[in-house]
Parts: C-alpha cells; sequence; structure tokens
C-alpha cells in the first residue's frame, strides 16, 4: 500500500495532537451488557447447583449499575446488598471479604461503613471484575450464606476473562 | 381409574379447608426472572432498531426489583428513571404514561410525584405487565424521547403471553 | 526496522484478541484533575469579572465528582446547585438549559427533577463536556442568576478543546 | 496630622458602638479559595511522590466545602470519605485520628459516627485546619491506607501558615 505525504502527515498530526492531549483525558475501559450477562448466566448457574437463590448485581467500572438480576425467590434484602456489594469492590478496588478484615473494630478502617451513605458492605460477596489487568467493573452476589456469596463472587470474577473471548 | 371412599373423603377435606383459610392469604402471582429476561430481551433489539440505548427494568408484583439491565452507553440518569417507572406501573396498577395526565396541575392526582421519596414517575415508559388478566409485575424503560420509551415499554407489556409460553 | 515472524505473528495474535474481545468492554474517555482544574479557572476568572461568586463543579463520564471549588462567599446553596448540574448534564447527555424545556408542566419529561433523588436539576448552568466530539465529563456552575449560571457554563463548556492542548 | 474634635468624636462613638454588639455577634475567619487551592496542590504533590491517588476536600469553618478535588483514577469512594473527614475535624474540632480512639467499642464516643447521617468519619486522614491559633476550615484527605492519609493530611494541616504568607 502506497501512502501520500498528505496521509502520512495527517497522522502524524493526530498523533501529535494526542499526545499534547494525553494528559486531558482518562481512558478507561467498562464492561459491555453483553459480558454481563454472560457472567450473571454462570454465577445464577452455580447458585442453582449449590440450592442458593442469589441476586446478581453488577456495575461499570464507574461504579454505575449494568445488570441487577434476582432469582426467583431471593431475599427481598439481597437486592441492596448485592447492589451495593458491586458498588462497594469497584469503588475501593478490593473484594468485600478483604474489606471485611479491614473494618473491624480497631482496625485500619473501621467505620467506613457508615462513610458513604450506606453503600459500603463490609461482608463477603463483592468482587472487583478484572479484565486483561485492568478493572472494569464490580460484582455483588447475595442470596446465601456468607461463604456461599463469597464463593459465587469469586467465581464470578474468575469467569470474566473466559467470557470476554465469547462476546464477538 | 377406580376411586376408594378414602382417596374422595381426603380430597373433600383438603378443598374444605382450603374454602375454610381461603380469605387468611392472598394468592400472588408475580413475574419469574426468566420471564423477565425473555421480555428485556426483546425490548433490547427492538430499540437497538430504532437506534435506543435504553435501560430495561422489571419489578414483582410486590414492586420489588427482579432485573434491571443497562444497554451499552445507555444514560446513566435512566437507571433510576426506569427502575422508578417499573416501580409506579405496579404500585399504581396505570401505564405512566396514563398518570401523565392525571398529575399535571390542576389534574386529579397533582403532587403525586412528591408523595413516595421519589419514586413516582409521572412520564411514559411504564406499563405493568399482564398474565391471564392479572398484573405479575411492572415494566420500566428510559433511554430514547418520551415517546420512543412509551413505545418500547408497551411493546415489551405486549410480549408477555406470547414469552411466558416459552418459558417451560 | 526489520520484523521477525514471531514479532508479526505475535501482533496479529493481539489484534485479533482485541476484535474478539471488542463486544465485552466499552472504551470511555473521562475529563482529568488537571484539566478540569483548568476550566474550572476559567469559569472563575470570568465570573470574577461579571461580579458573580460562583460554585464550579465538574463530574467525570461516568457522573462521578473530579473537582468542586466554591468562590468566596458563594451561596451555601450553590454547592448541591452546582454539583448536581454536573451530575445532570452528563447523565442525561443534555445542557440542563435544554432540559428546563422538557421539563415544565405538560411537557414530555416533566416529573424528571423528581426521579433521581433530587440530583436532576432544570435550569440553566448545566453543561456536558464535550472532546473530540466525545463527552469526556459535566460540568455545574451555580452562583449567579439563571441567566449568569448558563452562560458561564456555556463558556466553561467552550474552554475544553482549548485548555485540552495545554495539558502536557 | 491633625486631628479635629469631630473625628475623634466620630472614632470614639464608633468603638463604643462596637463594643457594645461585640456580644450580639461572632467574628469567624474561614480559609479562602485561593488558600484552599494552594494547599489541595502541595497534598496532591506529595500523593504523587507517594504513589497515592488523594482525593483532598476542604471545608470551611462553618464546615461548608470550599474545595474538593479528585486525582485521576482514585478511589470513587473516596470522594465521600474525604468529604466527611473535613466535616468531622472542623465539626468536632478534632483530627479523625484522635477520634477513632474515642469512638472504639467501649469507648466515650463509641456511636458518634451513627450521630451525623454518616458524615462522622472515625479513621485518620482528616484534620483542622489552623491559622493563628484558630481553626479556619477543615481537612479530608483519602486515597491510600488509612497511615498514607494520616501523613498526607497532617502534612497539609502543617503546610496552612506558610501558604497563607503566599496569598497576597
Amino acid at each position: 500500500m502506497l501512502m501520500h505525504n498528505t496521509d502520512i502527515s495527517k497522522i502524524v498530526d493526530a498523533v501529535a495532537t494526542e499526545m499534547k492531549t494525553n494528559k486531558a483525558i482518562i481512558n478507561q475501559s467498562t464492561i459491555s451488557l453483553a459480558l454481563a450477562k454472560r457472567i450473571a448466566k454462570r454465577i445464577e448457574d452455580k447458585a442453582s447447583e449449590m440450592g442458593v437463590r442469589a441476586v446478581v448485581s453488577i456495575c461499570s467500572a464507574g461504579a454505575r449499575p449494568v445488570l441487577t438480576e434476582c432469582m426467583d425467590d431471593s431475599y427481598i434484602a439481597s437486592f441492596d446488598v448485592a447492589f451495593n456489594k458491586a458498588f462497594t469492590s469497584v469503588s475501593l478496588k478490593m473484594s468485600t471479604i478483604k474489606l471485611k478484615n479491614l473494618s473491624q473494630p480497631h482496625g485500619p478502617l473501621y467505620g467506613i461503613q457508615q462513610t458513604n451513605d450506606g453503600k459500603i458492605v463490609i461482608f463477603g460477596g463483592g468482587e472487583p471484575l478484572v479484565l486483561s489487568g485492568k478493572i472494569i467493573g464490580g460484582l455483588g452476589v447475595s442470596g446465601g450464606s456468607e461463604e456461599q456469596d463469597t464463593v459465587l463472587a469469586a467465581f464470578g470474577a474468575s469467569c470474566v476473562e473466559e467470557e470476554a473471548k465469547k462476546c464477538l
């Protein structure tokens, strides 16, 4: 392929402009609805196997809701819990089971559960969703015991790379 | 088939018991996650055709969330709007486009938008979901113009009977 | 520069992988603090010239706060107003002065000011911030008359391209 | 300079009036936006050196927001945390790291974190801002570990006198 000088000049200009403005913006990648649906499905299938009726909530890299699905006969309270676990894990870039330890009495973040209008959850079931090393969203699962929710959220997070490849 | 007297007696007892307790409980039918997913998918496909990035929210007959899905790049504000349209339509058993007229200044329900902690939406895009003549949930759609949201919600509501038959 | 077959193969693989996963994520560009500071400074300088004590609030493409600055002796109430104008303009991808018309009684979005926990502002002073055709954030200005706030927000939005070039 | 009797009389009257009304009003000194910007800049520079992406929030002597700046890619949850640390430190005239000890289970202020609509933060990173022995505002920093936030807030508070001299 032959490139004319004008073409090359345009490309150089474009790159130069981008380099000039590269501290003006931050580039983020955030989870699509298609991928969120796939991950939710995987979690719901596993929850069924375990006999858990889960609420699955997935939010964007900006902690905005993308998907929430409540399995039949799940706890009414689980909606807020799952939703806020998703918020917590992406907005603190941390699993909620890790935050649990940090926020106990005398711990470094004790009291953080009161700082964000009740949106910080400090028990297991929330995980950041990571693709190619970057956080692309947050996941919250609620409906079983804390142990079950923790297992289900970790399972969901572990499916991201695999399911992302199926999003054509 | 031959029925013994004892069998017949048992059935009579069971029916009698049910008749005795039929004022003690209320039987509700509410939408399953499986049906909610099907309806959401139909709306999202139609929204794509129309060039609308919609948020679709479906709640139960008890006005509790069942499913919320945010199409890629939909308005951030649409999450609350769709969620609340679903709440409004099932909790008032009325389309939000009908409520619009009732709640204008000097209308019979003017002010209702302030009565429920900001959860009553008074413009189009919310519809009760009806199966076999009974309200089984509420639907909210937000993301296009009011007219587009109204069309999409009405379309979603119209799919209930058909999609319900596919939920085996 | 000489490229070995393995290098080319790696690049092809990387591109192929990216193409495969391109419906798994959404790429967003959001405003940096450096650019937000520059825009706020421009607005504050202009407000001073106009005799207005403004609150300037800038949020990300995901409607998360980036910067808020309250000029000396500005209205206490202006903090929430400016903050929510920024939220409104990015979460509805619309100027609040445009939303004003849509949300009057009998208008298509009348009532939207009640749907999002009091975060939707329906008078002038909020503008999406656009760089190279993409919304990278939201801007809210409060402190003067509605006309003054509208002018200041429009001015701020008009500075984005120019100030972005200075962010080296 | 020559002063006439009428001038002297006027001054005496003015002083007398002020003395008479000196229990009618309270004189407050509160941080300006110019000083707040300088302190925020110092903290952000230090945070960068430490590899922390901090949110810096500064409020007035009246616990009203003056400035909030979120460094690129800081935690979404840090906005509320930093904001509330600033509120806490000025509204209780106390460092939040000191409050931490007082508010642990069995401590004298245990439960204070529930008293102010979730605005009281009980871990390190909030400091009153003091100029010439008087509290002129509150500072909150969030984004690193509790130890890092505590260091950054203390550093910010220590810059007040020096930066105040530069605000001409």
